[in-house]
């Protein structure tokens, strides 16, 4: 395992890249995060679209060079839609990422959020809870949060990874991505993270535009993680040690927009 | 009726008690307010997961501390869907809060937001409107809006609350908050709370966080709206008489984080 | 064509006039934008009302001021509840703003957007991809975003006016309005509006408060327009030419709030 961040060499350059070919990337996601998770893509230089809508469903996944599909989606879209936007996505080769929000929290939908790997994710992305739930170890969600930390998730990834052919990505205190085989740790952030909803869904989103950008799913991944890390110890420095989530939140998106317009 | 602030002894106490014991919240609400209403119930210290997945609204309301169901939350779910977990709640004993928005506006939809009276609320939150016309009388709401002052609607909420069992909140310039017996008068605030939209909304939720942490349904309710009328007060102070609602919205949030984290 | 600004006579006055009537203000809208949509409604200083739940769409319509639909919100509600909301708007005389989002990227769904024309708009305001579709050019749209400029659709959208006898709004670098004889030009803005996800659904919605406000279209078109440039235009005063976009669209609010309260 290494260690990375922002700093080391070809992660700004990846996250930049996002910028530069401004990929469409589209998604299914919870209205709750919504709103913050196409801001994000935005800043980052990309162009989103959410929701599934008449064809959109059908149509989008196969015009997007990106895709995100949030399982928490489910309160507003049918499990039909949802299978649809997936397969539309695996059959017109598009990469995509899933977000198992909640993985492990009810039986009925846990078999709709199992049922997506069938269409082979390039990324699935989450916290710990939901990705040991997913690798069919003891989750222990509380409802859309976890109650584990990413260090307990490392072996569950890793095996996850290899069973599904995917780059899995579980986001804590320090965030861990792996292949299978090469696992890179991301250190940074701030903790304020977990007090504004929606962040994990948007960097469910801001890695869709990684992958829509960066050929390397690996290397996509770090960079987007790197990036919303370092986006966060930007905030903070803005709204202070003491500043509160509200403000965090915008000077979050901020530092991401700030990021993706730098000279490098 | 006696009046209270923020200030008053145990107020600020009952307040924290969220942060201290971090409860898991439940909501069914709109997606104008769901993003507001999950960062407000984030900034006190609780964790909330919000909307009606697959079987999310048969199991959550048994699982979490507490529940608010925010009746303009028929635009995304169906009346089945909301029944279900307000049923959910009834018969796991979890407290829950009804804000009964937009009621008394349109007859198909009044039945709806009288039927979940059954289940009997541990709390109900509103707007004078509203609430005057959930008691019987003439709302003569706007939408979701009041017509009406909370002066006039103490009279109607004592009534309601006798008659439900509920302790019942009017919002206004001056809220007021009773069990049918003792009747109390939260004041302070600012003008721009009726600017922000889902402000009354994200209240409704901060109260079921509330009551999840503290177990006197009255006090909880004190707490709360003492609470946000206080975080008002110190976005009033930080953005300024004249300072803009964009603004005065994100220091509202924050103005929650700061209490929440006081050192008490 | 002329060239206009809010420093135009009128302009000011009618934009102010929406805070003097405070008209109540009902949408469809998509869940991404709601938010945005809401507060910039509120800052302006009309009430607004979102979403179709239960008998809503049959009855807000005929009692709001003014009403504005925005087809992505498709991603929420079904063609029929659309179709009643735009007829309801039609039979009661409600002026209505049609925002045709994505119109020209599926074909399923263009059938919905164009059969609301039948409702008779009184406004119809987009990006020039979605309006040059809707005028029957090729729009050549990327999801929800534009490829064209407006400029490219000052043609089509003069049409439009003509078959549809609404007044016809594009956005872009340059705003145009036409009633299908005069064509007013409106300068001004920011490029991070479009880097703010809903700032165009949301200005649709401003829209809608504006003809609620003042009577004759072309000029609540223009007003709402010009306004929306110049609270651009403080939010980049506010934040900086190199200010992120998060802090953007919480000036961009302010900027709305202030111009509604000044002294004029």
């Amino acid at each position: 395992m290494h260690f990375t961040t922002y700093d080391a060499p070809q992660v700004a350059a990846d996250y930049t890249t996002i910028a530069e070919k401004s990929p469409f990337v589209y998604g299914l996601t919870n209205y709750i995060a919504a709103n913050l998770s196409a801001n994000v893509v935005l800043a980052a230089g990309a162009g989103p679209a959410i929701g599934a809508g008449a064809d959109w469903t059908s149509t989008f996944p196969a015009t997007a060079q990106g895709v995100w599909i949030n399982t928490a989606t489910v309160i507003s879209n049918s499990e039909s839609e949802i299978r649809t936007a997936a397969q539309t996505a695996h059959r017109a080769g598009t990469p995509w990422v899933l977000d198992p929000v909640a993985a492990g929290s009810a039986p009925e939908y846990d078999s709709l959020v199992k049922s997506l790997l069938a269409f082979r994710p390039t990324v699935i992305r989450g916290n710990a809870s939901e990705l040991v739930a997913l690798a069919g170890g003891e989750g222990q969600g509380r409802g859309v949060e976890t109650t584990l930390n990413s260090d307990q998730a490392v072996g569950h990834i890793e095996q996850l990874a290899r069973d599904t052919g995917a780059v899995v990505a579980v986001s804590g205190p320090t965030d861990y991505i792996t292949d299978g085989t090469a696992t890179v740790a991301v250190t940074g952030g701030d903790r304020r993270l977990t007090q504004v909803t929606g962040a994990g869904c948007s960097l469910g989103a801001l890695t869709a535009a990684a992958v829509a950008a960066v050929e390397d799913p690996l290397r996509a991944t770090v960079a987007s993680h790197a990036a919303f890390a370092r986006a966060a110890e930007i905030a903070a420095q803005t709204v202070g040690p003491h500043g509160g989530t509200g403000s965090f939140a915008v000077a979050l998106v901020d530092g991401l927009h700030t990021l993706a317009n730098a000279d490098n």
